[in-house]
């Protein structure tokens, strides 16, 4: 669930090929029903592709975001842009994702953190209530990761695409990526999921929380009725600096800021008020992100995922045994947020057991922690190369749930 | 750093002895100067002590305490208390800190959290500035380790304890251990650090500040200035609950709440308002020690703990070489406040580099991270016996820094 992205200080070179343009296109639906049974109308969510489908609409791969991402996932809108989408590392000609053979298609989930980001397109809190004439706010239903995976099933309806290749995601996009395979079983080949799991634990569910807190905490938020006013931008603020330290580690940190000050001549020894450097950049990364974000979308983001079990019961087990997809879990192993040994590893060990065809690997791990699985995704390129190769039996479309 | 100790659910069974009956002591300072060079008046912090002091004064152990806690680490006030001090454990007759041999003294360090908390005393923002006739608030000057550990010098100077047999902590105690050993290496012939380090990384400087946040975010805390109206109360529980969860681990945390929901019949799912077990959890915990703790102590042992770096210099070395006694350092594996790949690991490999002796284990390690220090210490009790028994040369007394 990054915040941000680092630089890729030190990644493998690349052979440069030229950029992707793509455009951000726009998937509307006149009602949706949640699955805690409330309706929504209108609901618009944004997407793009990368290569093209071809005529039996039988060469998609769909990548699900992560908590703060949106479907930027490749390319740029202008070739002048700075940079592009975040798994453009994978996805293009010969790449992992490979667009010559390969459409790929990445969609913006319900309630997107990134609401004032013009090029992310979603329907949450921050979204007109066509029936009241002003934002939903508090009063927005609700919603789950088995809700972004049925507007992601309209969306493929709408395309005309019975069959998926693969669903792809990390972290967040992860669990999109497992509730697809085991909610929509005949519909998807094959699953990969980066820096995930399969449930949020109660230790991920109380960090959830304490994301969430500063919000709650800013005056400003005025239980989620801000719209037109003074917005909590300090409490989202506080929020996502939380997001972003979390989602990277200490060898990453010690080594880009170390004991630096902030500011040259402002000893931290001197003043209260005086910083070192690590607590600039962590202000400076959350002040620029925050200036896209709706902080009501963060609360409903971090309760999308509290609640996240696979196959949307009671029961990890019941959700796992659903799958018929082959599945390739990616791991970093200094991940914070879904620490692999009671993550992804656990999971290796439930699929196996329940006899299912499961393909893990840590290869991503460097010094960045969670981040890994964003910054890194290109070490990782020939596991998922390999993985998309092999091949899968021809499923019939699935009703959608 | 712990903010609460867990229950001891799975402590291996212990011979019962009768508890300490222990008194708080007061040590008074009529003027205290800060390395920062601020001076203070009437300088109070608490002090007890578990066992007698022989006749030649040599046989002393000093214990500094955690973030969140104060002097009181064994025996109880009153025979009827609920619990004893945190390290009872390993500290009474017969136990690695045998009382029967040693005279242990602990001491509360100035900002002390628990401000309110009858059983601490403390000097800090909370405290009444003798000058103005009204608590200091953010007048009052920056402390560091280094002050922490001047004022534990000037308690001995008045005990006429010459040279300590060893001085001792955890955590933020472990700083104060290390930071004895190289300010005052002449005085102390052992030093035991308890999951901590030797300085403060950029890492633990961002979290650091994480914690500090929601109190500069709640409305209540004005500026530091609070005293005699309504206090930031929302804004410490908030930090606390952060310091919680961190000073935890997921194996303990999953193992006590799993998904259970926090209230039955209120099914997270249902309401934005419907928790999960960890959530109510972490805010009844936080909410019972916030009533005792005092927000600006809060940031004021915020900065004391960024500004840790051994030696009080710029340089980790130059205050490791100063060190003449040997060490112990007791580290948890999977800490996440002091992870001891980057600080008692690292440590230790420091240490020897510059032909220190010293002397190394996780053996506390079980699942509860960082607190195994606090919660597992009597499972170190066999090393820690072992360390105080070899032979050290007895040193000169050294002169304060």
């Amino acid at each position: 669930m990054p915040a941000s992205t680092p630089p890729d200080h030190h990644l493998p070179p690349v052979t440069p090929t030229p950029d992707i343009i793509v455009t951000k296109q726009v998937f509307e639906l006149a009602s949706f029903t949640t699955t805690g049974g409330a309706t929504i109308s209108q609901v618009r969510v944004g997407w793009e592709s990368y290569g093209a489908l071809n005529e039996a609409r039988d060469n998609a791969i769909l990548v699900t975001h992560f908590f703060s991402g949106n479907s930027h996932a490749a390319g740029k809108y202008h070739s002048d842009e700075a940079e592009p989408g975040y798994w453009n590392a994978i996805i293009g000609p010969g790449k992992p994702l490979d667009t010559n053979r390969y459409c790929i298609i990445s969609s913006d989930t319900l309630v997107n953190l990134n609401a004032k980001d013009p090029n992310t397109i979603t329907t949450g809190p921050a979204t007109i209530d066509p029936a009241a004439g002003k934002p939903y706010g508090m009063s927005f239903p609700i919603v789950t990761i088995r809700d972004f995976v049925n507007v992601q099933n309209a969306l493929l309806d709408h395309l005309g695409i019975a069959s998926l290749q693969a669903v792809v995601g990390a972290s967040m996009g992860a669990l999109q990526a497992l509730e697809w395979g085991s909610a929509c079983p005949d519909r998807v080949q094959r699953v990969i999921a980066v820096i995930g799991g399969a449930e949020e634990n109660a230790f991920l569910i109380g960090w959830l929380e304490l994301w969430a807190a500063p919000i709650r905490l800013d005056p400003d938020w005025n239980q989620g009725d801000y719209y037109g006013r003074a917005e909590p931008t300090r409490g989202l603020v506080e929020a996502l600096k939380i997001v972003s330290l979390q989602a990277s580690q200490w060898p990453w940190v010690d080594r880009m800021f170390g004991r630096a000050w902030a500011e040259e001549g402002k000893d931290p020894r001197a003043a209260l008020e005086h910083r070192f450097a690590v607590e600039d950049w962590l202000e400076r990364t959350a002040a620029a992100r925050a200036a896209v974000c709706d902080a009501n979308h963060f609360l409903y983001l971090v309760k999308a995922n509290q609640l996240f079990l696979i196959g949307h019961g009671r029961n990890v087990e019941a959700g796992l045994q659903a799958i018929k997809a082959p599945v390739l879990l990616i791991a970093s192993a200094d991940d914070l947020v879904f620490p692999p040994q009671r993550h992804l590893r656990t999971l290796k060990d439930q699929l196996m057991a329940l006899g299912k065809e499961v393909t893990y690997t840590e290869v991503i791990t460097t010094d960045l922690g969670h981040l890994d699985g964003i910054a890194y995704i290109a070490k990782a390129g020939a596991d998922i190369a390999t993985f998309l190769a092999q091949s899968v039996r021809a499923k019939p479309l699935c009703s959608r749930s």
